[in-house]
């Protein structure tokens, strides 16, 4: 894998991560794709919205369906037919989030499936290696996410975990090798809470080890948007300029914006898909919720600029009548939509960066999202 | 509308049915798009799989999005964005299925919606009012589906008040215009239960009122196939031949080429779109349940001389994981295929008659459905 920073505006980066599966412009933004499939959108659709990267998550493949299958299918591109790079999670945070019974020692961490109550352990070694069975292009080291609140030493003994199990599974990458005819690369993710001090020590030691690229984890699980994007510029500060930086399980487009400017390459989120699939779209002019009467006579797009297969075809009182009846068809054409603006989102941001006005674009981006539009038929920046 | 009969070979009848929007080629077979959508697949799906013409719920539509939605959408093509043929039923089915306490009286069916409770009233006359603000292009008359079983006695008054019904309905539709810019068309539906007197009387008193079309209600309700193939021959042998026949809410594939042997050239079922729903895909070679595990590590498409999206990208051990994951790109994938498959069955039925091999092919088509294989790659007619 080799990282290129482009262009910075100030500290809004522009850059090229190459992967055995295609070049990805940064920042970017990874649809979630937990099971194998990013939900409610085909494949196709992905590379129609944009989609550079898709995100799996390891808990879920590992249980279902399952290493043995993943191995028989020479990994989950091939499995799920994506061609595109994958960045798979360590599953830790599934495991804390998700699972039953779990038992956390030096060792990893003992938990059972939320599916059928089975009993597994993940370590930072066997992490690697069910990765490895993936053959995900970009996969992330075990971590324990914090939990938020915790004290300074309780999020410092957790944090400090994090590291040791960090040397162990860099370790582990090294001595092992891929199983497909494709290269992978290993992320570390610094920890440490919402604590400044802890964050250094996590970012620093963790640089030791020369991951491919560094995560900021432990965010968005209850904090203040101030302390998260705080937390941000802390981390970014230490991590190396010349690695990409991924901050994991956000978010709203203004934490996008706000996290990109404090330096933030890469991000995931379930928000456009969830949304998209409870009746809320995103758009230009802020959030709307197709459960409100009033888009029942409403025979505009979402936004009749954007250019999903979604706004070019539907008005919001079909897509209002999907969802009061229960269609799937609304789920489908949330999803796209979503998804297309959280890329569309992220275009416009590499192109605020290459033309170096990117806290003006930012500003008014924001303004536009705050001010949401009945008609859909303003438009930005005219 | 104009209907052309091209050529037959003994029964089975080869055709070109002009509307406003588009020429469909019979025998043909109605996706069912109860609310507006037919169900897991967008629009430009539809195209791509080849459907010609969709079919609409008069009843559904009419409780929800409502006429004055629809009215105002300038009919339901535009409303669903769906720009090739729609026929409506006349809701009388679903009135007879889904409301509660629904009241038969000579003025038409008293009914309380599934939905919300509430009372209305269908008639022969308000049905056709009704369909005018969908705009569909074939519309239907009201009807009573005779319940089965039903006594002769019973079938027949059932038979007779359909009869009134379908005079007062064709009077109405002789009196009013079409909406919208584009004409509308009117089958009568004939009934009589199993008793082949009564479908004798329906078929040649519904002659009289001189409609575009004619449809074969009240059957694959419970009777066998065999007494369904009989009453077709009855109704056959007095149906005009140079108006489309309509088999309503048939069936399995069997089914569709032992009807069109018959004589039928229309047809319309929710087996695909509801048994793709559940795990079952139709093909070539039989039926697949995607909950045997016999696929879970089964790499082979479906059916690897389809071209359907679904065929060309996915195995069965990845539909089978994303049934067993509950994933919303399984009803997807298998909607999909299966209407795929249904619409080329009628693609090679139209095929086999151009080419007056009809009975041959079909012998053949048949076989090959009843001998599932296990690995998709044999091949039909070689």
């Amino acid at each position: 894998m080799k990282f290129s920073l482009s262009t910075a505006d100030n500290n809004a980066r522009l850059g090229f991560l190459e992967t055995a599966h295609g070049i990805i412009e940064t920042p970017t933004f990874m649809p979630v794709g937990t099971q194998g499939t990013v939900k409610a959108i085909e494949q196709r659709e992905l590379v129609e919205i944009g989609a550079q990267i898709i995100l799996g998550n390891t808990y879920h493949l590992y249980l279902r369906p399952g290493l043995e299958i993943l191995r028989a299918a020479n990994g989950l591109h091939k499995f799920m037919n994506w061609r595109k790079p994958i960045l798979t999670d360590s599953g830790g945070f599934q495991v804390f989030s998700l699972s039953e019974l779990r038992k956390l020692s030096e060792d990893g961490v003992r938990f059972q499936s939320h599916i059928d109550g089975s009993e597994h352990l993940f370590t930072p070694e066997n992490v690697v290696d069910i990765q490895r069975v993936i053959g995900s292009d970009i996969m992330m080291m075990l971590d324990e996410c914090t939990p938020f609140p915790s004290t300074f030493d309780e999020a410092k003994k957790s944090n400090e975990l994090t590291m040791r199990w960090a040397k162990r599974g860099r370790m582990q990458f090294l001595l092992t090798e891929e199983l497909y005819e494709h290269s992978q690369a290993q992320f570390a993710i610094v920890q440490g809470s919402v604590y400044a001090e802890l964050r250094e020590i996590s970012a620093k030691q963790l640089i030791e080890l020369d991951c491919e690229g560094y995560a900021i984890g432990g965010l968005a699980v209850g904090e203040s948007a101030e302390t998260m994007y705080a937390m941000v510029e802390v981390c970014n500060e230490i991590l190396p300029q010349e690695k990409p930086r991924y901050l994991m399980g956000v978010g709203t487009p203004e934490n996008l914006l706000e996290a990109i400017e404090r330096g933030v390459d890469m991000f995931d989120c379930v928000l456009p898909t969830r949304n998209g699939r409870n009746a809320n779209v995103f758009s230009r002019f802020g959030k709307i919720n197709f459960r409100n009467a009033e888009y029942k006579n409403d025979f505009t797009p979402i936004d009749d600029e954007c250019e999903c297969y979604t706004c070019r075809n539907f008005t919001r009182a079909y897509l209002r009548h999907l969802f009061m009846t229960k269609e799937i068809l609304g789920l489908q054409l949330a999803t796209i939509h979503n998804l297309y603006f959280y890329q569309w989102l992220m275009k416009e941001t590499r192109n605020a960066i290459r033309e170096k006005r990117f806290a003006e674009w930012k500003r008014e981006m924001l303004a536009s999202m705050a001010m949401r539009s009945e008609s859909g038929r303003r438009s930005f920046g005219k």
